[in-house]
């Protein structure tokens, strides 16, 4: 089982604090996600921002595209964008777009699984190439009180079953990520639990001991 | 029955290419929709640049959002926005968050119809308060081929006698709107048909006209 990798979402509103973030953080994470939020309020190049200051790094843009999957995913790969995101729910049309586009960039793209997908869907998303999904407990979710159970592990650990490589979020600290242990997770997505501690490179290296640790 | 209103999405790139758009269309249609792939591209100050323009215009900011109800909504009222849009597939608490953000603001927050929602979940979008919908044949879908037909329309018809506002949008032509003759159509919605036209405000006095016989 390879070793989770640690991605921090970006998930601020103005770019100079995502590069406050960036600045701490990249040298100890694998991944850096520009957040839904942060390109709703500042657009996309944010990503050709973080290209140049981090040629090596993967970017992910996590758009949870909906539509028009061969626009959106030129905008964010033609900026430098390694990965992006569709949400569950986007028709098939539109991942195959987005995927073909993600491919002639030497990119892939990730479904973000929200509310009611199903098991038939997520058959339906590696018979047409989609390989990597990201598991969520979304945001509102959280603040709604849901806390993660094993409702969530037996799901995330279908899908790897299935094929997919799966990465982990929503409202993680390095104590919750022994719960995981045995599944191989892709990535862990931590977003203010990085950025907004007080120490956000010791916050990574922390996340990073709790992999070392379980993995 | 109230007259269809007529809303032009603004897909493009390019802020000066919108507002290429909305100078010949703003007079002639009745609300301003800033689509998801200029969003994306450019980020949510287009809000604030269309509303500087067009203070007494309704304009709807399409984010799609599916998490982080709250934040997102905040980012596009307080730029202007009379309307934002969510994915079907958005957790409840996302769309109950960013519809109480949007009532501050005396604005409204309408939900995308992709993929596989059910009437079970839109009984439940009545309940927490979402009144507005929007019926899709996506871009991709619609490159895939696939038609507006009966099972579109009797889907329409159901949502609207349920109570909801229905919009409608996908590749539509002033020729296409006899086809919903008799359903109470909040919004015909289009782009390119619009502002890819020879004569732009031309193209949206036939979308009015095809309107205004039918309805």
């Amino acid at each position: 089982m390879s070793k989770p990798m640690l991605q921090v979402a970006l998930d601020t509103l103005e770019i100079p604090a995502a590069l406050k973030a960036t600045r701490a953080l990249a040298a100890e994470v694998d991944v850096l996600e520009v957040g839904t939020i942060l390109c709703y309020a500042q657009g996309a190049k944010i990503v050709a921002i973080l290209r140049a200051l981090y040629p090596d790094q993967i970017i992910l843009a996590d758009l949870k595209a909906a539509d028009a999957g061969t626009t959106v995913a030129e905008i964010v790969f033609s900026q430098g964008a390694t990965w992006m995101t569709v949400i569950c729910c986007a028709p098939y049309a539109t991942m195959e777009a987005a995927l073909a586009v993600a491919k002639k960039y030497q990119g892939d793209v990730q479904i973000e699984l929200y509310g009611d997908w199903t098991f038939e869907q997520a058959e339906k998303w590696l018979e047409i190439g989609l390989t990597q999904v990201i598991y969520h407990r979304g945001r509102d979710a959280e603040f709604a009180g849901q806390k993660w159970g094993e409702a969530d592990l037996a799901k995330i650990r279908k899908l790897a079953e299935m094929g997919f490589e799966v990465s982990v979020t929503g409202g993680l600290n390095p104590q919750d990520l022994e719960i995981f242990k045995g599944i191989p997770v892709k990535c862990f997505i931590a977003g203010r639990a990085l950025y907004q501690a007080d120490d956000p490179a010791q916050a990574a290296r922390d996340f990073k001991q709790a992999i070392n640790q379980h993995w």
